[in-house]
């Protein structure tokens, strides 16, 4: 029978995954991923395969091989194409192996609604990973997101050693009022959310700096994003066009 | 005890609900929603309240008025943050009724996974409704995602009597070689896909003005976008940066 390598998002947390990403995970014969995620896979019981950052080549390269006679899942947080290394399959598929990608529900949409409906209204989705993407491009969009009055959400905000990119957004905040809400570690355990604006950011700099970490995403509100009960919200327009 | 409003999102086509959405849908006392979705939670056996179109204040009302003394579930598909009645929710809540956001997997990481690995750099997500949004703000925002080389999402691309932001975008694009996808009815029976590029766009324009519809969306590839064995691939640049 032909086998298949399944390139699954899991989302983040358990109450976040589908029905179809759960049923894969318990039919594969191999799940294949980052070593960090290691601990959200093992109870499927099955044999796992893990590299480390930045050894993704090697990962996808694994799963192709072993999807020549083996069910693989290769297994993304959030949502496979988002970030992830569904592309990367794609591009490194020279023997023709059947490739079936499984979306995930987006760290932005977990995001959104644990701070109370921000993404709602058109939105950028953005990384600060420098890593394979220039710097004067991340900022070109980043400009562009603002001048487009777009609510931004960042991925990959910091990296252990990676800080510039983040501290030039910020020097492009700095005559902003915009609601910002931060979440870390979404949908699971340990997670925490705050709601600040961009002059706290500016301001408390450090303590952000420090705070925000590779488990973390920002979301930006547009101009119209505001407080409602500790809730961070961006109207749709209904109320803007019916008086009620 | 305290009832809770739940708004939902139920992704497209069963497959891709989350296992929170559904323990939910089958808690609840009441099911609201859209008259076009009934047909999608029926099988839950709740009582089911439904409003046509351009009655989402009416219907959001009467949820929030219902969870006074019942757990209800106001649904959306895909995310109910992503153009979905979540933060009108938050709008509208005189009453102190308490809110929870269930995200869900929004249609543009379905139709990605469907066509390939699409949104896998940064993108844009933009609709093209001016019912809400004046329809020069989202030529603005359209011009300024081109400029940024971001992928491009339309949610919303054409209505029965709306063709001119689409007409507007199609404008837009007759200098640019862009592969773009095409998804109705992503993750449903009546699932279809196809994938052009801009020029053919262009050149048979009335075939897709009738083509597209309500329950369509599409994705505008970034200049790195290629079609690899039939499949729409945007790169992340692993293969840019590391030589194989
Ligand atoms: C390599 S990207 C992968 C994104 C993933 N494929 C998705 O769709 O959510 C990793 C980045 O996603 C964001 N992220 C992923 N999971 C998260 C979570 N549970 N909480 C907060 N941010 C998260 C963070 O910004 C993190 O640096
Ligand atoms: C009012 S918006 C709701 C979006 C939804 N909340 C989500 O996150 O996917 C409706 C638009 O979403 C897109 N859409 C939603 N479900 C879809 C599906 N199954 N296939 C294709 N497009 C879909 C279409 O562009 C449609 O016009």
């Amino acid at each position: 029978m032909v086998k298949i390598l399944y390139i699954v998002g899991i989302g983040s947390g358990e109450k976040f995954l589908t029905k179809e990403a759960e049923e894969i995970l318990n039919k594969v014969d191999l799940i294949v991923c980052y070593s960090g995620y290691k601990k959200y896979v093992e109870k499927y019981n099955k044999p796992i395969f893990t590299t480390g950052m930045k050894k993704e080549i090697e990962r996808v390269k694994k799963a192709l091989e072993e999807a020549k006679d083996k069910d693989v899942a290769l297994v993304s947080t959030g949502d496979p194409t988002i970030y992830g290394l569904a592309s990367l399959a794609y591009e490194l598929n020279k023997d023709n192996i059947k490739i079936e990608v499984i979306p995930g529900v987006t760290a932005c949409s977990i995001a959104s609604s644990l701070l109370g409906a921000v993404i709602n209204h058109d939105f950028v989705v953005l990384s600060l990973s420098d890593h394979l993407t220039p710097l004067n491009l991340i900022i070109k969009r980043f400009k562009l997101a603002l001048e487009g009055d777009f609510i931004i959400c960042l991925y990959n905000p910091i990296g252990k050693k990676r800080k510039k990119p983040f501290l030039e957004v910020v020097e492009l905040l700095k005559d902003k009022n915009l609601v910002i809400g931060i979440v870390k570690n979404a949908g699971r355990e340990n997670e925490e959310k705050k709601i600040i604006n961009s002059k706290e950011l500016v301001k408390n700099l450090d303590f952000y700096l420090d705070y925000i970490d590779m488990n973390t995403i920002l979301l930006i509100g547009n101009s119209k994003t505001k407080i409602i009960d500790g809730k961070m919200v961006t109207p749709r327009g209904y109320l803007e066009k019916y008086s009620i």
